[in-house]
């Protein structure tokens, strides 16, 4: 049976990881920084040492593409992204991004020509030191120019950062793809699901979605002192009060949903002054659009009630949401297939986190897998996926794309949503 | 029966109020900071225009002099600070220096002479701009060079606004004083007791202690879609479960004790991560030292009941305490006999608030009282207390001056207790 060349992985995975390296052992490449610039480079590189072909599209997503003979019309895309949240690990996007372009040399080298197109794609700025899920979200017709506006970044940056890997605001608002067949994702799991249950391969069913509100209590400054604490309005009881209640209610009615309260701050903020304001970051995930809402509901029930009970206003704004995306049965069952090819054991789970295949999946199947990440850890220099695990991963990335080469036929049409996440 | 001089007192209050003027009617005239030295200013001149002597110690310390023939040994004090925090009320302290230099300059009009010395002073930054109550604590002798360190202004600031004021880090540690026989001090209230009550006057028996805690919260940075809930070791639910029943405790348990959580923060602060550390400013207040050992006791007790609790961890690191400070029999006598002289009602109450008072204890006779605060608002610039709440504070300090003045032979002596603070 076919396989990769699993040194040749693991010592691109090594080179890669020397890219922006930190000190301990992690590596630092927000995107289209000096050093995503130079792992861009280098994938440039190896894709011409490979003598696969080049492209770069207008949103600055690279591919190494191994062309069928005569050219596909649509292609199968499988990949992830290169660049990684600050301090990151080695493994987080960029394992997808290397089994993808290992799977096409594979092929390359059996001399195989695939019946359709495939490409091992790299997409801009997937971990958010821009915006997040950019490259993904261009090729699917979702960027909008308030996307440019609301980045992380100043403007002026923002077209330095465009100007190094050559691309422009105006050239990501044209890089919408209609050539997509199917998507095919490797990701780390970035929790113990697999490692707990002693298997190989996690399949994804859906990518749960991601609802963020900006929270602000506000009761009444008054002398931590003076004011007798029966008569203060603190914005903190309030808020504290929340914290605890939203956990309890989502652990009891909404796992395996989740939330989390990940900032805080009281003003005016001083050891003898009573908070007058207290501000949460809230932010919950479901894989379920109907239960987010109803979620939702509960939550600012319990915002509501909790200012009630300590005599305080608070109110709420949303960002805008990330919608759950279910993953495609056609690709899952492609993947399955591959996985029991190779004797890999597999079960189906969610994504808790987001990727860029929930932006390929509207308007495309599409579908993506984990493999194991050693005790979890993840967005941290000690990432971990074994050796053997990346190899097992980048074998069943090799043969679910002939699995998809073989259904290529008959893969779904998707009619893009390109207003759901509004 | 003597009097004040009503007018005189309004006009001077006026006067001084729009010195540090804010748009919203308030004042800021944070210590030695360019409106402080016009406030300086301005009472160095009104003090000469009344004819009284005038004297600034090594600390900045500024007082109005009417001698004692022949000039005494000792002498009785009276004031507060002519100080603002930030965006402050015009009654704060400066009430407090007014009445007393109002009182002598009536004393001086009656052309009555003193059988002791009386100052009127305006102690140097009472309220934290720079290390708070700063010149009552270098005239007790408890100023060191380590609280320079512990300025909140940086060394080069800190010589600079000395240099405004005429004064440095040497002159300050020298300017110890050992010629007080008494002291008196009248502050508005920064509550609503006297109003609810129906008072013209708060007899402080006690000022409150005051400890301070930084409190840190530990458990694990983690994602917050990944890391099922139940696996969680998230630093707010310890910090929010802490706020709740330390407010629980606290009320039921140590009123009319208090205690508060000013500020909060949670690292590394992002609605996707999961708070590895969370920081809470902690500080509770109550006029018994052995009570607020007890309380220190529970409330750690409640920080490692919450840890536990969430699998968390927990530091705590007190800042230098503020130790309870009871008022001298002597002078509340003196001030409760002037009341009742005047006709004005009062009744004791703790202060919950520092004052310069609390250190002048440490070394001599000293007690204070409250005017009614309107509404309680304080440290904002809606702070009022009424014309005629005033006038009744001033005729109160002339004739607790003179009710010292008669017993001053008896007044006890208090021995320093310079190490109590430590």
């Amino acid at each position: 049976m076919l396989r990769i060349n699993e040194d040749r992985l693991l010592t691109d995975l090594r080179e890669l990881a020397a890219i922006g390296a930190t000190t301990d052992g992690g590596v630092d490449r927000q995107a289209l920084t000096e050093s995503d610039i130079a792992a861009r480079a280098w994938y440039r590189r190896k894709i011409a040492e490979a003598d696969l072909e080049y492209a770069q599209d207008g949103a600055g997503n690279q591919s190494a593409i191994l062309l069928s003979a005569p050219p596909s019309e649509k292609r199968i895309l499988a990949g992830s992204h290169l660049d990684s949240v600050p301090n990151g690990g080695r493994y987080d996007g960029s394992l997808g991004v290397l089994v993808a372009f290992e799977a096409l040399r594979a092929l390359k080298d059996a001399g195989l020509r695939p019946p359709v197109t495939l490409e091992a794609v790299n997409f801009t700025d997937e971990e958010s030191a821009i915006m997040g899920l950019m490259g993904s979200k261009a090729v699917v017709g979702q960027l909008t120019r308030t996307d440019f506006e609301r980045s992380r970044v100043d403007v002026e940056e923002l077209i330095r950062r465009f100007s190094a890997a050559g691309i422009s605001p105006e050239s990501m608002l044209a890089a919408t793809r209609d050539d997509v067949l199917a998507w095919v994702e490797l990701h780390i799991e970035q929790g113990t699901r697999l490692e707990d249950a002693g298997l190989d391969i996690g399949v994804v069913k859906a990518i749960v979605g991601i609802r963020s509100i900006h929270v602000t209590f506000r009761g009444e400054a008054a002398h931590a002192g003076t004011k007798p604490m029966e008569l203060r309005r603190d914005a903190l009881w309030g808020a504290a009060a929340f914290a605890l209640r939203a956990r309890e209610h989502v652990m009891r009615k909404y796992s395996p949903g989740v939330c989390n309260v990940g900032k805080i701050s009281a003003n005016p903020g001083a050891f003898n002054i009573v908070p007058a304001e207290v501000y949460c970051a809230l932010e919950f995930r479901h894989d379920s659009e109907a239960e987010m809402d109803q979620m939702q509901a509960d939550l600012i029930g319990l915002l509501e009630g909790c200012a009630d009970e300590f005599g305080l206003s608070v109110t709420y704004e949303a960002t805008p949401p990330v919608i759950p995306a279910t993953m495609s049965e056609s690709v899952m069952g492609a993947i399955e297939r591959a996985a029991d090819k190779l004797g890999l054991s597999h079960e189906r789970m969610l994504s808790f986190a987001g990727h860029d295949t929930q932006n390929i999946a509207d308007v495309a199947p599409a579908a993506m897998y984990f493999v194991p990440s050693v005790a979890g850890i993840s967005h941290n220099p000690k990432e971990l996926t074994s050796d053997a695990d990346c190899v097992k991963g980048a074998n069943l990335m090799l043969h679910t794309l002939l699995e998809l080469c073989d259904i290529s036929k008959s893969l779904p049409h998707i009619a893009p949503r390109r207003h759901r996440r509004s």
